[in-house]
């Protein structure tokens, strides 16, 4: 049965997050949705965010976010260095947006107080992901009590494929009966689109729904 | 004795992170320091804050922070709902802008990282404050946390003013020997310069230098 509370969830335009925002209206009887206009180098997932949101009757803000055009580091945003030297933890790709689900969930948090709404849902998986410290169970508890104790207000943040591979979250968008929103959904790091099939997001997801024995609706002939 | 690592000091251009800022200086061999154009009605403590930076020698940057303008929360945002109705908690004041800390330290510690710092200094204090709860211990302990593990990176906020009243703001400011740097801050809420005298934040500062026995040098003949 689903909560009477309110969540609102951080909607990308991707496969995850997609797939968190169906998942979240199974659960919720009242869902909004945020996109982050952070500067990314692929503004169309923003679009897919659009057309997502408005396919699953959830309100959508576009909440700008300019603090990493002044850093610009990352492969991800326009005009930052992509250099191997220039990174700080060589360990993590050149597509880590440092604090980005930091900043992410500061902002909703803010936009979710002033909307009385307690619950956020992030698409994040500490499973299948390229290393990014900011998808990891231990970070988002850390956050949910900083947000929680610098608002006065509870937050509970919800992160329904945290522990799911990408063939699971296929599977889970199949059980849900929404596999065919992730049509219009954005993943290519190059920004391809249906995808380049090359990247390390294409592979990935590529991967995910031959494990899971499902034919991806992204390349369904349109 | 310095320490040799570099610091990040959240500058808003008031009286309080213009104090932080020097006791950083003392403190520290490297300091810069980082401004938030953050939509605030006030932008004139923007010019103050890049002044104090120019006087302290510290490096400067002015980051953008646009997500408050998409929520208009708060007195202090432009544009903005100031009815008491429109307020989620009603015992904190019209003022209280919903996580403008929590927001601040994520862009200012995703800023830190690309500049291989580890050290974020802010001049709150949770003694003579507002009732702001992003202004208290627990919150800024949480908030390292959170920070240091989205990041993978370790994170350190000082926040030296914590425990102090305005008065002994003021005495440490006397003791570091920058009280005339005070001049170029701005504390009140009205926007007046060298203030309205009769603002919450004017009162405050107010009873702080006469309680330390201390002319305001804000109020020296110009």
């Amino acid at each position: 049965m689903a909560s009477k509370e309110g969540t609102l969830v951080l909607l990308s335009g991707g496969q995850d997050s997609t797939t968190a925002l169906f998942w979240a209206k199974k659960r919720f009887s009242r869902v909004e949705a945020v996109s982050f206009d952070y500067g990314q180098r692929h503004r169309v997932e923003l679009k897919h965010a659009a057309k997502t949101a408005a396919l699953a009757r959830a309100g959508h803000t576009v909440m700008p976010v300019r603090e990493f055009e002044a850093i610009k580091y990352s492969a991800l945003i326009k005009g930052a260095k992509r250099g191997k030297k220039d990174r700080v933890n060589k360990k993590l790709p050149a597509t880590f947006v440092p604090g980005r689900n930091i900043l992410f969930l500061a902002a909703a948090a803010s936009y979710a107080y002033t909307k009385k709404i307690h619950n956020l849902v992030i698409g994040v998986s500490q499973v299948d992901y390229s290393g990014y410290p900011d998808c990891r169970r231990g970070f988002l508890s850390a956050m949910e009590k900083a947000l929680s104790l610098g608002l006065d207000y509870r937050i509970k943040i919800h992160a329904p494929l945290i522990n799911k591979t990408k063939k699971e979250t296929v599977l889970l968008a199949k059980k849900l009966g929404v596999l065919h929103y992730l049509k219009h959904t954005h993943t290519c790091y190059e920004g391809k689109t249906p995808g380049c099939g090359k990247c390390a997001a294409c592979v990935l997801r590529a991967k995910g729904f031959e494990d899971a024995g499902v034919e991806d609706p992204l390349f369904e002939r349109r």
